[in-house]
């Protein structure tokens, strides 16, 4: 396992192995990784011949200064983590590596993709996230990328991002992994106290109930119980069924068509997000 | 497996197992058998040597005369069911073999554990279970006798009752069994409809929200989220948080005691209990 800190280092790096004709299976993080990390890390060995990694707090795609203060940092902790399933771990020394001496971001035209859920909520997020991933895609050029379901938007406009920039990479999702409790396994789960940890579960288990009943009840009365049933415990942001495919409100529901029932709230001053997708 | 018919009959079964000094364990059913009185008769099967199982639908703990006749009955299939388990089936041939030529009524003093829930919702129902059930206790003296715990009222009253009438019986309560959606079994789920099976399991799921959540809720908002969490499926008939002793409204809860959460609703017209105890 190799720790890479300079993007012309990593560039010598990958033209090696495209040398070679290897795959490569790609991972962006932002560090502090966990199991949800690691299942995305496995996925990238069991199809891909060389797996990068790479842990980078990007500052671009924060719309808080104090949430980019407050991210957790522990790279010595994730490299004992990612022994054994990672070759390359590029840590970038600071954000020059990525955005050289001026951050410029592009402004991407993802329709509507972008405006609701964490879009309406974190202005800016999405379009630091797709600049930061597409400077990725050129730099290490993968076959494969592994992003994580519980960002389901992330996934839909990264998608997005690979068709407008042209990358010629798989984006795959892989499914949330969560805590014995249903909790999605986050980063941020490490700021909370043990008490807010096992409260936070109200989250998947409202998400379960309105999947689970969602044929016997409306999905607008299933939304209010849903909210209710937050309520004590979460200061929720949003509780939104939309389509899966679109991200349009569930009045465009088609027969067949899935829903995606997306949700975020802070607890304990942590924001944390989930998602269910379902068939109606 | 031997079916009795008269009390005359049934005495002298008894008189004849008590001259052997064998243990008798004793299960008092309406018939319509499902898993939850299976689990009861193995129970008794484990613990005692000879088992007896009655079958009788008893009109005086019925308060509406329609319920009673829509009750489902099922002998054939019970007698199936209990084949290699029980070692006599008492399935009264009228109701002259309980109560004689004139149904007389004795009345308990129950304190209040009688007064909420099924006794305020089933005016009478207690008065004719416990009537029913020491009948039965003084024809076959059993030496323990088995209740589901989804009937939890029931169950505390029966050990009352025992102590009033001084029957040397040991009163055992087993865990209500579940289908896995959740839904407590009962006779009564075979009048509903699939489409109602599946959505009646939302009772369960209520129940546990409730019970996961009582350390970060308060009890009231609890209530209030549980009831919005069935509104739209069932009737609610009542949802109420009580001390698992003594039936007492959960105000009355001091550290270290369990509660009892009790919930009575209608779905298709069927009326279904199922309830939880939990530490707070």
């Amino acid at each position: 396992m190799q720790l890479v800190k300079f993007s012309s280092h990593l560039t010598q790096e990958i033209e090696q192995i495209k040398a070679y004709n290897k795959t490569i299976g790609f991972i962006p993080t932002m560090g502090a990784l966990h199991e949800g990390h690691l299942s995305l890390v496995k996925a990238a060995k069991d199809t891909c011949e060389v797996v990068v990694v790479s842990i980078y707090v990007n500052p671009t795609q924060f719309n808080k200064k104090e949430d980019l203060d407050k991210y957790p940092r522990a790279l010595e902790q994730d490299m004992e983590l990612l022994k054994g399933y990672a070759d390359i771990i590029f840590n970038p020394k600071s954000d020059v590596e990525i955005y050289g001496d001026e951050i410029q971001l592009k402004a991407y035209d993802f329709g509507k993709l972008d405006e609701p859920l964490e879009g309406a909520f974190r202005p800016g997020h999405f379009k630091g996230m797709a600049n930061v991933v597409s400077k990725f895609f050129s730099l290490i050029q993968p076959d494969k990328a592994f992003f994580g379901l519980k960002d389901y938007q992330q996934y839909v406009l990264v998608k997005e991002m690979v068709k407008i920039d042209g990358h010629p990479v798989e984006v795959i999702g892989s499914p949330t992994v969560r805590e014995t409790s249903g909790l999605a396994m986050s980063s941020r789960n490490r700021r909370l106290s043990p008490k807010a940890l096992d409260a936070a579960s109200v989250i998947y288990y409202t998400l379960t109930y309105c999947k689970q009943y969602a044929q016997h009840i409306p999905l607008n009365q299933l939304k209010e119980t849903g909210l209710h049933m937050l309520k004590n415990i979460m200061q929720t942001e949003y509780l939104e069924f939309r389509t899966a495919d679109t991200l349009e409100e569930y009045e465009h529901l088609k027969d067949g068509d899935n829903v995606f029932l997306s949700y975020a709230g802070v607890i304990e001053g942590v924001r944390l997000i989930d998602n269910i997708v379902f068939e109606v």
